[in-house]
């Protein structure tokens, strides 16, 4: 164990500003850990996107942040994970923690069997791998699995409560009504954004499951295995690099991260 | 004028599948004339992006068509020409042909006085290319500028007589009611997709200027200009090239270009 692991930085990358929910939950869970965090946004949205492509800019996120000396890589991105997750396993020398898995072991303990409606981005619900390892996990859990597309550009455009993003939620939703579904995965890291409307057209009694907390759990409980946490007590500190506009990233991130965001800082890849 | 110039080919890119909507409108004014195609498909979109970055991708696009040898560029995405059309000017040795030049034109020729609105992107509009130089051309002609950042995802996810567009086309257009308005520019490339919504919305007494006739109208000019006119009678040869997966955009560009695309190749940036 050489002492200055310890006080180096978890790093985190998405495809923009989904990410920022899963290092809110990290800092909520871990407040005196240092965090990198890369934003591609130059190339966002990737949920659109090919497998190829995506696994290209995946790579090329962990290169950059393997660069800044991180102890452990976490993928906050659901499209990176399905097209990614195993490769870079294979390329990095450091833990690595993809989203999608947490999602799914926390369905396996909150929700081994029943209804699951599971939403994410094309791309995601295309790959099929929330269903598949589901499915593998919970052979009893009936699942229904819809595509959101249109959730991501109505967050990034900052119509959280508005009726435009109800009236989106009940169209995209109408599959599930009836279905007597117990829980809903939000398969996306922009969703938990939207979780009041998602909850309001469900109901109080349909659990919402935001894999972001899995997540953050799941890094701390690898950190503290391979003797990695940070001792210190005092501030963290936290640096942000983004692809495309920083400025743009630093206004609009502080509503996904619940926090103030000071410096962000371009990276054009 | 060397005899291979005028079999050679026009050039069109855009960020994504929306310049096939002008591609559509050269087409059906030039039959014969042969075309390249090259949507940024991997980096799409670019109405939420920075001018820098637009600048940068839109420098890449061009040179990639010029090693191609195309007579003339066409530039069919009005968020490139708000960051690029200059530098692109002076950077090439053809002519290059601007959507947004045309789309100004257009106005000053149909709609030289009264109330128009102009509908773009949240980086065309933020850009105010559209409305200093409409009123530099017009000044008598009273402006209301109008982004429509959902438009694009919604014409992406194939939404077009949905009735999700029809309430997002009611809640951008809020704004145009009882303003008495005469006309609304198409100010971004997918748009013309919306317009039977847009009309609906609007009333049939509404002039809607689509900035693609007068592009292809002007790219005849050029080429006329230039003796650049491919005389060829037969059918033309037509290239597509991507930055990302190929067939999603031959599946999908058809209900932009009105016509089957057969191949497309990949050409990651």
């Amino acid at each position: 164990m050489e002492p200055d692991k310890n006080s180096s930085s978890i790093g985190i990358f998405d495809s923009g500003f989904g990410g920022l929910t899963v290092m809110r939950a990290i800092r909520e869970l871990m407040p005196h850990e240092n965090i990198i965090y890369f934003g591609d946004t130059a190339r966002l949205p990737y949920g659109s996107k090919s497998a190829d492509t995506i696994l290209r800019y995946s790579l090329e996120n962990a290169a950059l942040l393997a660069k800044q000396g991180i102890k452990v890589l976490v993928i906050a991105c659901n499209t990176s994970c399905s097209a990614a997750l195993d490769q870079l396993r294979k390329v990095s020398n450091i833990p690595v923690i993809g989203i999608t898995e947490q999602g799914v072991e926390e369905t396996a303990r909150c929700l081994p069997q029943g209804k699951i409606g599971i939403l994410g981005t094309r791309a995601t619900i295309t790959s099929g791998i929330y269903q598949q390892q589901i499915h593998s996990r919970c052979a009893n859990l009936e699942i229904s699995a819809i595509s959101c597309p249109l959730f991501v550009p109505l967050v990034e455009e900052g119509y959280v409560e508005h009726p435009l993003s109800i009236f989106v939620v009940q169209e995209y939703l109408r599959p599930l009504k009836n279905k007597e579904i117990n829980g809903v995965l939000l398969g996306c890291t922009h969703y938990p954004l939207l979780q009041a409307a998602i909850q309001q057209e469900l109901g109080p009694d349909v659990l919402l499951i935001n894999p972001a907390i899995a997540c953050a759990e799941k890094t701390r409980q690898i950190l503290a295995e391979n003797n990695l946490l940070n001792p210190s007590t005092s501030l963290p500190h936290y640096q942000f690099f983004v692809s495309d506009d920083p400025e743009k990233f630093r206004l609009m991130g502080k509503t996904f991260l619940n926090y103030p965001i000071e410096h962000v800082l371009q990276f054009p890849h």
